[in-house]
């Protein structure tokens, strides 16, 4: 069939992860192409990677093997997967909940199998890089044609794992939001949509308090309608609410982290 | 025609940006070769991204489309537009003066269209993402054979936005140069060429004034004539006058960053 | 032929040096893969970058080209060459002992030709960008099946620049390493293979001298035995002994760098 892999991962740059999954993907399927979507997830964030790999999905081929990696229990208990969306796309990585959030936007998982069958691993298997001797080679080879039930005993996809989301909490004033991405540009992105902060009155401007310390920021569309070093909260381009700086770093700035905490107070 | 789409941007490695353009044009065109030639031109550094992009055009394919997005100004009225040069590559971008030195060595500006043709754009069209929504689809159209006046509106190429090169100042005994890019290895491109340094009698050695330092400098062509831990100024490859430090590196050895003055000053 | 080739450099991502080199490989010969197998090479690192070719070359495709860069003697006497190994890939790059360690690994070296066939290069000719301007030109050539024998004059294998593999120290009671590699989860890769641990009697627990500090570590197969920071020394997906620290970074926590002497001392 030979469809495209679209490849994440928390592998970095600095080393050859990403690139030796490549060459392993090309040894097995030199006909198939490697869209490198990322390799700069956060480390070990396995939160963090979901979020991206939904955000993502809709730009993504249609026919395609979602190859993704953030792995910490690598070498552990949690099962190798491949799961089969309603929407017909393949995704291949580690059952830590990674995959669930794409594949719930994708309609759902369909099918799930264990990466069971070793022969479709490189062997020797090292107990640390299975994304080079377990999910590159199957997902090269499943982009290649080979039918979904080789690869593994099936599994009841009631068992994969999963990982919340985080809910925001809500006050009287406003919200409590988390922050679960900070891009290069130090934009923020938070829990919340759109709708959650319209529903919670934040519009216009609004009172960011994180730590100790208390910003005024603009609601607006753009940075155009903004003042340079303005703080703003914005729905950014995959409709998060995200707290940026015009011309600068809203994480350098607010001093903000994935993880951290950020409380938005309605102004009275 | 499938032509290659010779990608640059700012987008950096650690977001899921420059991937996620890449998914776009294989959904649109999956035949077309993506080189992504850098996505590590300085954030918002329009100037530097347009001296890269010129240094670089020579190296390029012959028939190619250049896509480039280095877009401080996403969201606000600069227009989004392709061009094609009297050398018969596409240029596909912001038009904010980043293509203008490239189209401009290549034979200059033939015909320029504004991206108005909203059926090509991704839909919905974020505010702060055009690569991904208008510029990647637009691109990946264009390398497919699309001809270009569909695309839009035609522009008056005079229309165009420019960005000047800055120009040195001359003076008795040297010149004050500017430093327009700092590289991995900490060399400093300067906005001289090798003439620029004959014509101010700039030879064999310099001394270098950076904020109230001064340092002593050789005039080299390469690092092999030169003690570990020098200071040269020598022809980069791409023909620029460059600060270099011999296995070190010039931009902390000196202070230098991108946007700071550094005066040469002959020995007398 | 058109076989792929595999790039390795020590270029770095924020430049444009890996593209530039992308961009001509692509003018020469559009029909070659670039599989990029990582660009993150320790700048001007000879033995870095020999040990990750030498680790990574058996899952590098059987018939490649292998196109490596770390070249800190650009623009000096070192001489620019292409092996073949009895393995049948060929190498491309400086003859400063980058190549050496991989192409023993595959069989030895062959036959062997400096690059000096001045009309395989671009011209002019950089001084310092020989990747640009020699090495990737070869190799497209090579890849596309120009034959070994034009690259320039043969040479004697016993020619080459060769760099040597540091061997560990043993003592009474244990080994003095030497750091070889630290990846971007802080793990550090020594110059030790599993059976130089079992020689020495180094098992379950062992003490590491690092300068004046000193840690208890424990010898484990995987993260999964072990609690959270815990300081392990595992052997790594490539063979290696490597100190990690579970769900941390041991070059930060050890203080270590690339270089760094570790003393693993038995627990008696």
């Amino acid at each position: 069939m030979d469809w495209p892999i679209c490849f994440f991962s928390d592998y970095g740059y600095t080393d050859d992860f990403a690139g030796v999954c490549r060459a392993v993907i090309a040894r097995l399927a030199p006909q198939i192409r490697v869209i490198d979507v990322t390799h700069g997830l956060p480390e070990r964030d396995v939160l963090a990677g979901a979020v991206v790999l939904r955000n993502t999905l809709p730009y993504m081929p249609d026919k395609a093997v979602i190859l993704a990696v953030v792995d910490p229990g690598v070498g552990g208990p949690r099962r190798p997967v491949a799961l089969r969306s309603h929407g017909d796309r393949i995704f291949v990585g580690p059952d830590n909940g990674l995959l669930m959030h794409a594949a719930d936007l994708d309609g759902g998982v369909s099918d799930a199998y264990e990466l069971s069958n070793q022969e479709l691993w490189l062997s020797p298997l090292s107990a640390t890089f299975h994304g080079r001797d377990i999910f590159a080679p199957v997902a090269a080879r499943l982009a290649a044609g080979l039918p979904l039930d080789a690869v593994g005993a099936p599994l009841d996809a009631e068992q994969l794992d999963r990982i919340d989301y985080p809910q925001p909490r809500r006050h009287r004033d406003g919200l409590t939001a988390i922050a679960v991405l900070v891009d290069r540009f130090g934009n923020v992105a938070l829990n919340l949509r759109a709708r959650d902060l319209e529903k919670a009155g934040l519009i216009d401007h609004v009172e960011l308090l994180t730590g100790d310390e208390r910003y005024l920021a603009q609601v607006a569309r753009t940075f155009q309608s903004v003042r340079r070093s303005d703080i703003v909260v914005l729905i950014d381009s995959y409709g998060q609410a995200s707290v940026a700086v015009n011309n600068g770093s809203a994480a350098e700035v607010l001093g903000l982290d994935a993880g951290d905490e950020v409380r938005l107070r309605r102004l009275s």
